[in-house]
């Protein structure tokens, strides 16, 4: 059986918790060396750029791959292929737009729970679209958050945030004017937006980082995507990665910091190392620490089969039957 | 509109000949350097393997990749996706079991049309499997063929070769009880075996060469698959390859002729180069040519265009409508 779940049906089978733990468990199997996981491949089009991510979860008897293409002008699609090891099925095909967003704040979830100081109860998030939703959604599945703020450049969008997220949390998001004014004294900031085209990207300044605080920033995944300044990454007394040569490879926050000298990779970790035991994360309450991730072909998968196993409990999805032969030898 | 396509649709959809035109175009762009092909990525997994191979056509306007995994003892099983540039389209996504022995036939093809000598007409099949089939009816295609003789060790697989073969092409083709015997005065000789698990693996020797003879082989696609010796790579005059690369990364056999120091990499060329007018291929009736194909992601993404242009006009396939959303920003 092969299923084929598409954007609206991959949204209803989302269930942050769900998606965090399995994200979590892809990230200690790779930390013990069970993962297979290359670098992406980018290959550029005539007008854009065709992206392919494979992983193999050993331990999970798992593999599959997200591939997205497309361009920031024209837009992107994301497709997420899940397969067992087992019997060498093809599991699903599933659009990851949705999922995409899901995933990083899951990952973020993830970072989150073992990063943000544990009492961590107000939130800051800068920025109001999906992945801004899906983000502050991870972070409230992992702390008791009992205020959240929000801004975002659009008063209009700041305001249905908040209502938005309001009723789905069960919380009070206030909407607020100002980014400074946003995070002054948040516990947590997230940072998730999508700075294409604007003229300052920068939305999040390390000057505003206070003591204890943790700063998630998922939005700037490409090299010409910017958010946070460099000073940030030079304020952070501990910086937890997704995956270092991914970072400095596809963010340009990375970059900029990099090229300002305010990059010190002796204070950057991986979130799986953390995770296993193998490098340390928040070390006191007082410190200010960075979560930056880019996203991984591992939280792609791990987070594609959390959705297939949610299908087939509830019956969702086109069932195409066993799409695909096996050729035997 | 994005179309799934099952085993045997895409095995009905297949027209050799169009597999050849649409095989060689790509081929064509390829050599122009309008095709972006990466190093395919070959991941280890518990019991077998996990294979990925985007390919990026610029001027067909196409991407798309092939996955394949599994194992020798396991199965395999193959998936084609077909991608158009413009509005960065899903077109398809289909099985590629025996798209797979097409498209190597079809490529096998091409390199027939410009590598056998202009009147050839006897053929020499080794093997009487799938490959066999598909890259005798390339041969087929491109050569006005009088007469085909078949050599498989199982008497049984050759005789209903022979009889299959006969009815579908028109052709005499008659199984004989050697190898030898077989190849003896053909134009041109297919290897085409699945040597796994094999004693002897040598299924051609490069002492049966004769002048004028093209050699197509295609079988030893793995570094543990053999068919041919590495006296046939000596005794070539000129050796047309599809991947210079791959196939010395891939085929055992190629690694077994490098080992015995009999692969010549100043006699080497590529198919796509032969046919741009880059690289010369046959440069007399006498000589006697080399053809070993490993099977490259341009070969498999033409290919499955080809399938997919082909279920349009009939009407084929199971179509999911827009299956992957487009994000916008």
């Amino acid at each position: 059986m092969t299923l084929i779940l598409n954007a609206q049906e991959v949204e209803s089978l989302c269930d942050m918790s769900t998606l965090i733990d399995t994200v979590e468990r892809g990230l200690r199997e790779e930390a013990q060396g069970r993962a297979v996981v290359p670098p992406r491949l980018n290959l550029p089009t005539a007008s854009g750029f065709f992206r392919v991510m494979p992983a193999v979860m050993n331990d999970s008897g798992l593999m599959g791959y997200k591939v997205f293409h497309g361009s920031m002008r024209g837009g992107v699609r994301y497709l997420i292929a899940v397969y067992a090891q087992e019997g060498e099925r093809l599991l699903a095909l599933m659009d990851a737009h949705y999922l995409t967003a899901a995933r990083t704040g899951a990952t973020t979830g993830v970072a989150t729970k073992v990063l943000a100081t544990p009492g961590a109860k107000t939130v800051a998030v800068i920025g109001s679209g999906l992945e801004a939703r899906t983000n502050l959604q991870a972070v409230c599945a992992v702390r008791a958050v009992e205020c959240v703020t929000v801004f975002s450049p659009n008063p209009e969008h700041r305001a249905r945030f908040a209502a938005r997220m309001s009723a789905e949390l069960g919380v009070e998001v206030r909407a607020v004017e100002s980014p400074a004014h946003c995070v002054r004294g948040a516990d947590i900031v997230v940072v998730a937006t999508n700075s294409f085209g604007r003229p300052d990207p920068i939305a999040y300044r390390g000057a505003w980082m206070e003591p204890g605080v943790l700063v998630d920033a998922i939005g700037s995944t490409s090299p010409f995507l910017r958010e946070i300044d460099a000073d940030t990454f030079q304020r952070a007394e501990s910086i937890v990665v997704d995956s270092k040569v991914q970072v400095e490879e596809e963010s340009g926050d990375v970059k900029a910091a990099l090229s300002a000298d305010k990059y010190d990779r002796a204070k950057v970790v991986e979130l799986k190392d953390v995770l296993a035991g193998k490098a340390q994360g928040r070390t006191s309450a007082q410190q200010m620490v960075l979560f930056k991730s880019v996203g991984t072909a591992v939280q792609d998968v791990m987070a594609g089969f959390a959705v297939y196993e949610a299908a087939v409990q509830q019956g969702r999805g086109l069932d195409i039957g066993e799409f695909l032969d096996l050729k035997t030898f």
